[in-house]
């Protein structure tokens, strides 16, 4: 490698990922260019890879809850005080990390407005005046933007001071039909994670400590990271009529009454993308399933001097008929190793390698990021063994991350257990738990750990309390999370 | 029209588009649910219906975009006020009209932030990291986000205080390449409008007194309302180096000395929404360009008891063979002269209406939104018609637009012409201009006209400034605009 290479090269040696995982992550999402801090403390840049990689996720979620009856709308990012303040949980959950605009242009606002921590006061404020009847029921809006929570600790992708989300709102006749609502959403997410992202989720509901502020029910669905603790990567909320109520959402009966409306809350936000590095990546850096993937094949010429011009028409002309599958030429200078590191790192997850010897075969040498897996393909079986090999890859992501979560996954009995199975290794631990929020605090302060879900599979015998004997109410999983 | 109708109907009289324009223009708006306005003064919602469109606009232009070698990315919301200062011009440009954040969550903040206003100076202090070596050059970046600008006085979609925009950011090694790029996004901006919101624009460079805080010069694309006011809706602006020696944007070039990039930066926004809106509406409402309409047919059951089931099933199957297009089946109990008017406000290109003998003949009666022609046509022929009268109703509307345009269109030499020519007909007049800033002030105090742009094709003799008598450098468009 020429010292030319190296000055203008990206790829520099990543925190060992077993060592320092929380340094392997910053390492990660910074050297394969996915994002980067700013001079506004936990304000990120999401760049254009990491911005690409954000586009194909939303992509598919997007789809995925049109197809089930939602329509986008687009809601003012500003929020008058008096409006936040209506819900009292609500503004009480929010109004410590709101950011509050008191100046437009020079002159001093007569009510100070805050910036959109969520949306639900400002949406609610209008579906107050949008319904009227059942007959404008159910309202199934959802928006694509970006929120403002002012974090103290905040680390990119995970928790950022502003980020991006979906958050879908919707208002139903029935209470059955809102309930519903929620869960079929937290359906869509699991979808969406264990067939786009190849993240497998559980799925449950949170307890009442860590629901969301102003809801009825908080269901959530989460996911076990590389280093044992958990994410938390999308909620829905039964909000019941609790907004509904004090913003005066009512419509007019079949049976001539009126009657307060029942909603539901639900997001997902660019959390996701700091998941899918936390679940499928390795000491080499990211893997990216390939169905969100920026590049799915990158094809990286091996030159030499004499049959430099051949080598790269050869190569575009495997690009052409790849043409249904995203892929990148690099026809930069820099040498086949460095480029092997850095399609490395970034995650790319197919390499394709012309040498003379492929040229000479009508092959390439095609190389799987997730197995390492290296073999010749002729150029006429391409586009097929492609097509096939990127399922394969997107399948076995999956399965290495279900068996890395299985292998994490443990029953205990008391909280000893609970504390010394976390110091031996982190993961998700089922225990049974009385239902008491005495209880549920004091295992946070002793293991740090928190209830990330109550399962919606409930085992009938329950046995004890963990912390205080009682008996059981939920089977609760237990982790230590982000 | 049973009284049930009525009350759950939403067509209302809208204002009439020949005695108030502006009331036309709002009661469309808001009648055919594109936006509507909210608690917060200047901030608007954008319903679904009006998303919709903005969604589908976004997709062609985000593809013009990307066709053109741009990449998406995602920079903050927030900037700190001593970045936006760097650049002199710019800050006193947007600071009357900035959103100023001084307080996150209970604690004031030690540096007030705004709400980017437009994001150059956040951009540009971060390519100031990234950009090293020629060799990262050029930079082609885009974003799609959401400003805020404190306007005194507003209107849906025209001038709200927050709206939602693409703008492009991109760093060059010459200067050539820099104007040249600012050329060739206009050029993008030229064929969305025409090709796919059907609007003829005039393209051109402002004057010194009309371009953007902190650029060299502005180049721009301006339409031409139907009440004969311009609406200029696309900029792009050479930045010269103004920008990169502030925030220090420096790259080591092949000779190996240290040089300053050369900038540019260009945006479209919800205005564009605005412009469809005024561009093509009539007396009954919207008339959406089939390429970005959200629903491109919609099919009208002409019901009668004994044929109800009968007359829904035909509808599907009309449904089913046009799942190419984005089609909408109007089942609701409303009438059909009812629904004819609600789909005529909302500007569907084409009604399919299903009756008895529609059935009988196996066909439907087919109507153009855009001229009122009704014809049957033959369910056999139908996907071929559809496609081929979606392509004529695009066509016609560009055309008819273009007419407009150049029936309005005028050449005056005297100060007192274009006064009078303002008073008789509202268009675009030409006339030559001096390029003193006084002349050009002079002519807005009088007539409340401005330089709406100075055409790239200059005649060669240009005559007298309209003002002052001296020779004409420009030949300038004037116009009242919004």
């Amino acid at each position: 490698m020429s010292t030319d290479d190296m000055k203008k090269g990206s790829v520099e040696v990543i925190p060992d990922i077993n060592e320092d995982f929380s340094a392997w992550y910053t390492g990660v999402v910074r050297q394969a260019k996915l994002a980067d801090y700013t001079t506004l403390k936990g304000c990120m840049v999401i760049r254009p890879y990491g911005y690409a990689l954000w586009e194909n996720m939303q992509a598919h979620l997007d789809a995925r809850i049109k197809a089930t009856g939602h329509v986008n709308a687009y809601f003012p990012l500003l929020i008058p005080e008096s409006l936040l303040a209506k819900e009292a949980e609500h503004v009480q959950g929010f109004a410590p990390e709101v950011a509050w605009v008191t100046h437009g242009g020079e002159k001093e606002l007569e009510e100070r407005v805050c910036i959109r921590p969520t949306s639900e006061a400002i949406i609610c404020s209008l579906y107050s005046k949008w319904i009227q009847s059942y007959r404008d029921l159910p309202v199934l809006i959802n928006q694509w933007a970006n929120v403002v929570r002012w974090e103290k600790v905040t680390r990119l992708f995970l928790r950022t001071t502003e980020f991006l989300w979906q958050e879908g709102h919707t208002c139903h006749r029935t209470e059955a039909e809102a309930i519903n609502e929620a869960l079929k959403m937290l359906e869509v997410y699991e979808r969406f994670y264990a067939e786009d992202l190849a993240i497998p989720v559980l799925k449950g509901l949170k307890s009442q400590s860590e629901k969301f502020a102003g809801a009825r029910d908080t269901f959530c669905v989460e996911a076990l990271m590389k280093d044992g603790r958990a994410l938390q990567v999308g909620t829905t909320h039964d909000l019941g009529q609790h907004f509904a109520k004090v913003f005066d959402i009512t419509f007019l009966d079949e049976d001539e009454s009126q009657k307060y409306v029942w909603q539901t809350s639900w997001g997902v936000s660019t959390r996701s993308v700091g998941a899918v590095v936390m679940t499928h990546g390795d000491e080499r850096g990211l893997r990216l399933p390939p169905r969100i993937a920026p590049v799915q094949v990158v094809i990286v010429p091996i030159l030499f001097d004499r049959s430099r011009e051949e080598t790269f028409h050869y190569c575009s002309y495997v690009g052409e008929i790849l043409s249904e599958f995203r892929v990148e030429l690099d026809d930069s200078d820099k040498s086949p190793g460095w480029k092997f590191s850095e399609h490395e790192l970034r995650g790319v997850p197919l390499r394709l390698e012309v040498g003379p010897r492929d040229m000479e075969g009508d092959q390439v040498t095609m190389v799987r990021r997730d197995t390492g897996e290296k073999r010749p393909v002729l150029i006429e079986d391409l586009p097929g063994v492609i097509k096939e090999t990127l399922d394969l890859v997107q399948d076995e992501l999956y399965r290495q991350a279900l068996v890395y979560r299985e292998e994490r996954t443990f029953r205990v009995k008391t909280l000893a257990e609970l504390s010394d199975g976390l110091e031996e290794v982190r993961g998700f631990h089922h225990a049974p738990w009385c239902g008491d929020v005495i209880c549920e605090t004091r295992v946070k302060e002793e293991t740090k750990a928190t209830i990330r879900l109550l399962p919606f599979d409930q085992p009938e015998e329950k046995g004890a309390c963990l912390v205080c004997g009682k008996d059981g109410r939920w089977e609760a999983i237990f982790a230590r999370a982000y």
